[in-house]
Formats: structure tokens, C-alpha cells, sequence
């Protein structure tokens, strides 16, 4: 490794910049604003995507896939969405390359030009709508609970890996449901799901809420959110899902017979989490030395490293991880042993601390010897000598205690993040100098928020579930107000 | 359902297609040549893609994801490769949308023309070798083993749900070695994994053999390929893993420094399978009743359907069937109670019937008096009465045998459908009243294949890895040859 990392304090975002690529997460492609996604950081993707991939399941969800392109005239039924996506779409004109006859090499051949042009999905509300209508004609096809793992595009202007790319990974759900009510459980029940993943597995509190008008998705209702905190004082939206009313069935004429005989149209959902879940999991644990994962999501989780000055150490050290990592295994735990002879322990240990790998194991001659091993912990850098023989009892015990840690050193940095301020000289101050969620009371106007960003480039994050009635002033417009909202800057 | 399917001796196409779209595997979207895959269809292609992946990791395989959208430039850096795939690529030309000045709604913005045109993935060696440059410097970093999970683009002109559609599911492999000896046995390798998967999970007998120059993957020195035979006489090739040479690395201009110090081009493979699989899947095993599918992949293996006529004999039946199931699944088995009272037993039978479920379970109130139950296979449609206390073991036992049936069935079928033949008289004959493969003696030019082909529609579909060296003389030619290959028509 050897050169090292910008430090948080010195400059976050080139730290953050640095650290995606050394930890072999992701890189730039030569497609302007698209990542690679190197095997690592894919690992830690797919370690996310099968836990949300059970809990959609859990909850009633299938899995299906819609085509990538959307015909443009699909793209324009919903007028608030179309509005909302059409600024940022590739688009798809023609269907064939030749050969240049000026000999100016391969060209797009203007004669196999589309009669209507093909949007690359940013989304797939339209596509999958057009499908509902076939699939939707009573009460008893319902509710319809579909996810889809996909690639979308949107041609960002500014992009940085992982939190905004013209093309990203993410699951989409689409659902579809007889009355109001079971929409709006649906999409809270979505909220809920996401805060738990965000929470339990990438160890990283957030503030449920949801969204104002200006914030919401480009034809939905009502947008549920949840806001993660970063170390920098920036919030950043970690997942949404969507309340879309009868919008799109409306727009694709989706209409079911109820069980008295009538013909109603039915009432949406839609709810995503992305790869931009990678770009918070980085910035919610990872420090100066580099990468910090919790255990739940990492795709290593104890690394043993051989140390010896002859082959035959080597091969007594080798038969021994042989027996202990049998062990760990059993207990599935992920175990990677590197006894690769082309790299030194000093490279491995800071391969494994840049790449956030939750525990270290050294074994030497000494502790052959002596029947110990040297267990260093990635959270706190602590290490501590143990006996071969409580091992598996040990890292299992760590690999929870690391979990919790992470969490709990995230959620009081979150709470020491939020700050309640009642004028707007303190609102200003608070995000100048301290930054992190502004909780302050906002009269509920576009116009305010507008004005308030303007200033300030803070925006409602959030209208809290949790948030408390009670009797205020708007910090800005001096208005009335009845409930503090979360102002921050945002990623 | 009622409406029933056309039969396999009356119109084998018709058949295929009505069973995708009665089955629910997937459907056609209003977007031209590309497929919505259903529920139903995609738990199967999951099923598949978890085995698959799993064979990928334990040969040493990652996951990582590259970039949808491809320079042309790229694109045109292997001369073979963009002559291969030219002829059907979708062209992204522009990123934005607008309102039309003149109200015609929403149109494209021509101001927001790319420099440079992408092209929608149709195979991804180009933007991937493009990264290996960056990723691959010594020998300490090969092997590169790599496989993609995506969506690809390739503008077919006639398509057929999962056989040929213009945007498929699949998955690609792409590494590189220091050898050429190194990546020939990677090429093989895959080549074996491929045929393991669809012998042993899909059921489906397949040929290994390489391609003959013509039918070669664009930019490929050989390809190797599994060949299926489905029960209409016509193959269909099911995966193929390609020796690409240092054709890729030239192109990208990808080197790596040998142990000894020198600079040397990588070598390289690529190897696929895709959603195809699942059109080879029905074809493979389904009856004029419907789907049958082998245990191993289906989404559910035992459908349970209460009979009852009342609530409270339901309700007695729902709290065996509690216990019942709890055993199964404790044994791995994936079982579906469909105690769903908006259908009628009858109905439910005609469903898990077309949806290829392999076993069926009935309960009624004799049953329950008497501990027993009614067991019916999908494969044979026999049916058993047996007690409810030996269901454990003789579902195990029966899914077993059911795996193993539909593959000797669909062998011995195969097999029926190889004839060897020393003449083109015959040749032609065979082709024309009994279909199959065609085991004959070929000159080995492109010449002659292409003459045949004009001539019958047959193609060689391989040059079996175990063909037998023996003189002959080509069917067509006359001239010398020292092996048979196997024609045939082919999907």
C-alpha cells in the first residue's frame, strides 16, 4: 500500500474519493459518470442485496424483471413524472452500426432510425404499469407485490462513486393494492423495512420521515424517507418509497372488478434502495486508515495472516489455520486465510485494515509454541493475545460486539448532529460552523424552503414520523408552526 | 384455466409459445422483441442463477459489474468483434428529453447530442478489457477471474420468448492468464461447469464440442459450446465458453510483467449463459398438459390442496397440513399450501399441473380419518395413496427420482435423435422426416458448411470433444475426413 490516505479533518470528500478507489470498491469507467464495481465492493453489494432480498420475501414480495427501455410515449403518461425524469434520460434513437463508406471506420447507420426513440429506464413505473394493466382484472389478483433487482440511468451532471452515477444498481418495488389504506401500510411498511436494514445490518442510524412537496418522487402522493447523517455534517437520503395514490393506474387505465362487482381503479406503491447505500456505508464507519465494515455486511470477516521465516514454519502454521478455520467455518463465520508467499504480513495487515475487514488474526512461531494468536479488532484498532482454543467463542462474540459498537458510535454522533434552533441567525450559525440536522420549526410553505435554500443550500430533509406537536414559529417567515422539521445540506 | 394448450404433435411452436405465457413464466412488453419475465418464470432463473454462482465462486470466480453503455470507440477496437455485432446494436445518441416548442409534447432534445454515441451492452469484452489495462500489471494479479450478473442488447429481428429476445438475462465471464495453456483450460473448464449445471440441475442432456470457424464467437480463436437436443428434432445451443487469445488484450493493450521480469500480453476467455436457458428448460421436459420441471429448480416442489366442505373440515385440515409442512421444510423441501378458498380444488390441480409443479398433495376428510393423503407426480402422472407419516421420506425420495427420470427421458430421447449417415441423399432425408442431429463426416471448410446450410437449414452444431478418429468422406464433398460432426437444424 504504502501511500496513504487524505484525512478526514483535512478534506472529507477527497478522503471519501480516495478511499472508494484504494479499497478496490469501485472506479470511474471511461463511460462519463459510470463505475466499475470491483469484485469487492460487488461482495459487499450482494452481502446487502440478499438481506433485502429476504425481507422483501419475508413480507410477501416476488421478484420479477421489466424491459430496460421505455417507449417515449409511455415515459409521458404521468405528467409529474415525465416533468420529473425527462431532463436526465438516455435515449435510444437507432438499432444498427456500419461500415463508414468515406472510410471514416464504424458509424451509426441512419437508416435503421426507431420510429419512436426508447428512453433507458431511470425508472420503471410507465413499463411496469403497461404490464399491470394485463395482470390486474379483480380483487382476487390482488395485492400485486413485485420487486426488481436493475440498472437504471440518469444523466447526472455531477456524479461521485457510488452516491451519484449516470448508471446505478438499485431494487425497485411496485406494488399494487385494493384500497387507500393497504397502499399506505404498504409504503410504510416499506420505510420500516429499510430503516431495519440500515439499522441492524449496515449498523447505521436513520431518522424516518417524510418528504416535503418539493422533495417528493415525480408522481407520488407522499414520500416516505429515511436520512442517514455522515461524519462530515452532511444528511444523506438512504432510501424512499413512495405513495403514488391511483396516478399511474390512472395514467395506464388499471382498473380491478371489486368483490361487489364494480370496476375501481387500484392504488400504488413504489419503494428503491441503490448502490448509493455503498457511498453511506463508507462514510458511516471509515476512518483515516481506511475502510470500517460491520460484520453482518462484510464479505471478510476474519483474515488470518501467517507470520514465519521458513516454509517449514509455513506448513505447521498452514496445518493448523487448516483446523481452526474448519471451526469458524462451522460456525459461519467468513474466513479468509492469506498465506500467499508473494506479500509480506506487514503489506497484508494494511490490506486487510484499508479494506475494513472487521478482525485480524496473526499466528507466529511463538504462538505455535504456545498455542496463542494475536486478534486485532478493525473498530477500535485494539488487539489482544488469546488461546487457540477460544477462538471460535471469541470472534463470535467480537464480530457481535463490533456490530453494536459501530451502531451505537453512529447513532451518538447522529444525535450530536441534531441541533434545535428557534431564529435564523442560529440556523445559519448551526450549519456554518457545526452542521448536521437543523431541527427547527418551518411554516410549511414551498416558498420558505425554496428561500431557506437559496440561503443557505440546507433543505427539509425530513418531517419526522416522531416529530413532537407542538406550538412555534417558522424560523424563517416568523409564521406559525406546529412540529419541528430537519433541515441539513445534503449528498 | 379451460382453455387448453395446443398439443406438441399438432404445432410444437404454437405449443412453446402458448406454455410460456399460460404458465406465467413471461409475456411479451410493448416494447418490440423484448420480454417481461413474470414471477413464476423469474423464481426459476433464480433458482438457476443460485446454482450457477455458487459453481462460479467455488472454482475461484467473482462477481463485479461493468458499465451498461459502451463507447463506440471501444466497440471498434477488435475488428472481428464489431463485425460480429454491429448489425444489432441499440445507439444512444442523446441525453435529454424536452417539451416541444411547438406542443407536440414531449420530444428530444437535439442540443443534448452526445460526442460521442454508447452502445447499449450487446457483450461487454470491450469496456471490461478496457479496465483490465488498469487492473492487471504483474503476474500477482492474474489470474483475473470475473463474472458479471446483466442485461444485454442485441437487436434480434425475429424474436421468441427466452429464445431469442432483444434484451436477455445473463451472465458473462471474462478472465485472463498468464498463459495460453492457462486460459484454454479455463475456456474448458467453464465448458464442464456448464454442462454440469444443465445435466444435473436442468435434467437436460447436452453434447461438449467446439464450434467450426463460422459459428465462432466474434473475436474468439475457438469456441466451445453445449449442445441440447429438444423434442421437435431441432437443437439448441445452451452455453458457450470462448478462447479468446490475446485478440482482447492487443485491442486494449493489456500486458503484465513475468516473474522474469518481461512485458507480455494476457491471455484470455469469455463465457456465457443466459435466459436462453429457460426456453431450453421448457422444451426440454413440458407435456401437452403443461410445464414439467426438474425438482432441483423448481420454485415449489409440492403443491398441498385441501379438500373440504365445510370451514371448520378446512380448519382441521389447515392445522395437520401446519405440521405436515413444518417437517417438509425442515428437510428442505419447498412446499406451497394453497388453502386459498377463492379457488376450487379443481382448479387449483389444473394450475400446479401447467405449472410443472413436480409433486402434488391432496387431503380430505377421509384422508384425515384415515392419516393418509393423495400423492400425484408431474412427471407420470401417477398418483398414490400413502400414509401422512411416511410423506417426509417419500417426497424426498420421489423428488429424487423424478430429477432422475426426466434426465434419462430426455436422454434416451436424445440419444434416438442421433443418426449417423454415410451419404447426402440420406442426409437430407433424415433431416427432413425425423430431425436430430446428423453424426457425418465434413471436409472441415467453410465452404461446404455453408453450401449445406443453404441446402437443409443445417448448421454444424459441434465438433463433439469424443468424436472418434476414423477415415471417411464428406457427406457432401467427397472429400477426406478423419471425423463425424453433428449437423442439425437449431434454435
Amino acid at each position: 500500500m504504502g501511500n496513504k490516505l487524505t484525512k478526514r479533518a483535512e478534506d472529507y470528500s477527497k478522503w471519501y474519493n480516495e478511499l472508494v478507489i484504494k479499497a478496490d470498491l469501485s472506479e470511474n469507467s471511461g463511460v462519463r459518470g459510470m463505475m466499475v464495481i470491483k469484485p469487492y465492493g460487488y461482495a459487499i453489494w450482494e452481502k446487502m442485496q440478499a438481506e433485502l432480498d429476504r425481507m422483501f420475501k419475508e413480507t410477501g414480495h416476488q421478484n420479477a424483471y421489466f424491459p430496460l427501455l421505455i417507449p417515449k410515449s409511455y415515459f409521458s403518461k404521468e405528467a409529474s413524472h415525465v416533468d420529473g425524469f425527462a431532463k436526465e434520460c438516455a435515449v435510444v434513437t437507432h438499432y444498427r452500426l456500419k461500415n463508414d463508406e468515406n472510410g471514416k471506420g464504424i458509424v451509426v447507420d441512419e437508416s435503421a432510425k426507431l420510429e419512436e426513440e426508447l428512453i433507458i429506464r431511470p425508472t420503471s413505473e410507465t413499463i411496469i404499469w403497461d404490464s399491470y394493466r394485463k395482470w390486474i382484472q379483480s380483487y382476487r389478483d390482488l395485492p400485486l407485490l413485485i420487486n426488481q433487482w436493475a440498472n437504471v440511468v440518469r444523466w447526472e451532471m455531477r456524479t461521485r462513486l457510488f452516491l451519484r452515477t449516470a448508471e446505478f444498481l438499485w431494487q425497485e418495488g411496485h406494488t399494487a393494492h385494493e384500497t387507500k389504506a393497504e397502499a399506505i401500510e404498504e409504503t410504510q411498511r416499506m420505510q420500516r423495512i429499510y430503516a431495519d436494514f440500515a439499522e441492524n445490518f449496515m449498523a447505521m442510524p436513520v431518522i424516518k420521515g417524510t418528504k416535503t412537496e418539493s422533495e417528493r418522487f415525480a408522481g407520488a402522493l407522499d414520500t416516505y424517507t429515511i436520512e442517514a447523517m455522515m461524519q462530515d455534517g452532511k444528511a444523506l437520503q438512504a432510501g424512499t418509497s413512495h405513495f403514488l395514490g391511483q396516478n399511474f393506474a390512472k395514467a395506464f387505465d388499471v382498473k380491478f372488478t371489486t368483490k361487489e362487482g364494480k370496476k375501481e381503479y387500484v392504488w400504488a406503491t413504489s419503494w428503491g434502495v441503490s448502490t448509493r447505500l455503498m457511498g453511506a456505508l463508507v462514510m458511516s464507519h471509515s476512518d483515516d486508515f481506511g475502510l470500517v465494515l460491520p460484520p453482518k455486511l462484510a464479505p471478510i470477516q476474519l483474515a488470518i495472516v501467517p507470520i514465519y521465516k521458513n516454509s517449514e514454519q509455513l506448513d505447521q502454521i498452514n496445518e493448523r489455520v487448516e483446523k481452526l478455520t474448519k471451526n469458524l467455518k462451522a460456525e459461519g463465520i467468513s474466513v479468509k486465510y492469506d498465506n500467499r508467499t508473494t506479500y509480506k504480513p506487514g503489506w497484508k495487515f494494511a490490506e486487510y485494515e484499508l479494506k475494513g475487514v472487521p478482525l485480524r488474526l496473526a499466528i507466529g512461531p511463538r504462538d505455535m509454541e504456545n498455542n496463542t494468536a494475536e486478534l486485532a479488532r478493525r473498530d477500535t484498532l485494539e488487539k489482544e493475545v488469546l488461546s487457540q482454543d477460544n477462538l471460535v467463542d471469541r470472534v463470535k462474540f467480537l464480530l457481535n460486539e463490533i456490530q453494536d459498537n459501530l451502531f451505537q458510535k453512529a447513532l451518538d454522533r447522529r444525535n450530536e448532529l441534531i441541533t434545535e434552533v428557534d431564529n435564523f441567525n442560529d440556523f445559519k450559525n448551526v450549519l456554518d460552523t457545526k452542521g448536521g440536522f437543523v431541527s427547527a420549526h418551518w411554516d410549511g410553505t414551498s416558498e420558505t424552503e425554496e428561500k431557506i435554500k437559496t440561503l443557505t443550500k440546507a433543505t427539509v430533509r425530513c418531517i419526522p414520523l416522531d416529530a413532537k406537536e407542538e406550538e412555534g414559529i417558522c424560523v424563517f417567515s416568523g409564521k406559525k408552526s406546529n412540529k419541528r422539521v430537519l433541515f441539513a445540506k445534503a449528498y
